[in-house]
């Protein structure tokens, strides 16, 4: 059954009423008929299957037949900070990490990130939301990650200590130093965490100082192994083996 | 260091021989000069640090200063099998995958693939070996993945059985069916598997006959979890999670 985010707005007592985009979709995209049934989200993990009123009567319409509790969202919540990068890169983390199942993103700049301008525009910053959207909506998540507007490195790591049970950050060089999630899984606090941060670096990897920077705050430096990944690599492949460690 | 894969023909006694490709790389692309030190692969897993000889000369040379073992492949073999698809994802997932530490490569045809020709020209042929060949440079790998020309689902799991320790299908629609690697990885045989097969689907999914087919031929169903992946990226993430899990 096709999946919709809607917005509270667009709920009310035992319907709800498709915007005009989604609207479109469901006719022109999906052709789909008068009776048939989609599934529509009110992002607080809950699933609506929803009858369509008439097609041909914009905007579309439909009752609500059911409501129930989304099954599919992790029981872990994982927090994506990671450099900013060219834009087929960024893009690509944000629809592969969404089907992952990270629950928010925080792009920053560090010293060696290939894009060094906070400031986005509200056109870029819609599409970011439209990818993790659909992402969220094929994927069958029960709610849409948020994306925040870029910081700097130094603001965010100050920041992580309070909102995390524990923070990781990519670091390839650090073999010796850093764990693996096969150390930390075996460790006896694992059922307690439920918040995880995980930090992917730039192209050019961190500077010294901002890792250290990173251990001042209590962020644990973590392998994902011998091989040098990508900073894209790194990104999917991190959250999903987080996600597959802490998630029962 | 840069790294570079040379074929057995160009190494010689004490030096080796780039050729025409790795020549200009050499010297237009990464600017290397004379006297310069370069990684080389035998593609057996050694790796020999090679002194640059006259860089205006060519065929450039290089001498050989040190071999030594490669460290970086994974201990387990991954051998992953996945549906012929559009020409972006097919060459993303051989690149991402490679950087995982897959070992070779297997492309199949099933009822609902995307592609439904057998037939690669060699062009493309090399392209794909090509892609292969970079991102191994670029991960560190110590062996060159290896990649087969496209077979049929049905020759491929009939050949399964004798040549793998484990063969695992990932399938979404299984989830009360299939196992999670969680549920394999407290399993005690787990250290005597080596050689582990993964299979991904067409974006469409395995008919169910297929399925049957698998099973008869001691395929296990694997769950990635709850949500829906898509192909390209349930080929990364299986990949990552079943070498996190089985490489010690």
């Amino acid at each position: 059954m096709h999946r919709f985010f809607l917005t509270q707005k667009q709920f009310h007592n035992n319907y709800v009423e498709f915007p005009s985009n989604v609207s479109h979709q469901l006719t022109n995209v999906l052709r789909l008929q008068t009776g048939d049934l989609v599934l529509v989200l009110d992002n607080s993990n809950f699933e609506y299957t929803v009858r369509l009123g008439d097609v041909y009567q914009m905007p579309i319409t439909g009752d609500i037949l059911e409501r129930k509790l989304s099954k599919n969202e992790p029981k872990v919540e994982l927090h994506l900070f990671f450099s900013l990068t060219s834009r087929e890169k960024f893009e690509w983390i944000l629809q592969k990490c969404t089907e992952v199942g990270v629950s928010s993103y925080f792009p920053f700049i560090s010293k060696r990130s290939l894009v060094q301008q906070l400031y986005v525009d509200a056109k870029k910053f819609s599409r970011w939301e439209s990818i993790i959207k659909e992402a969220a909506e094929q994927s069958r998540r029960g709610k849409l990650p948020e994306i925040n507007h870029p910081s700097s490195f130094q603001e965010l790591i100050a920041m992580l200590k309070d909102n995390y049970d524990i923070c990781f950050l990519a670091w390839e060089d650090a073999e010796s130093q850093s764990m693996t999630l096969k150390d930390i899984s075996v460790d006896s606090s694992l059922p307690g965490i439920k918040k995880v941060a995980l930090i992917i670096g730039p192209e050019g990897g961190f500077a010294q100082d901002e890792i250290n920077f990173a251990l001042e705050n209590n962020v644990t430096l973590l392998s994902l192994g011998r091989l040098i990944l990508r900073m894209e690599t790194a990104a999917i492949v991190g959250s999903a083996i987080i996600m597959h460690t802490f998630s029962s």
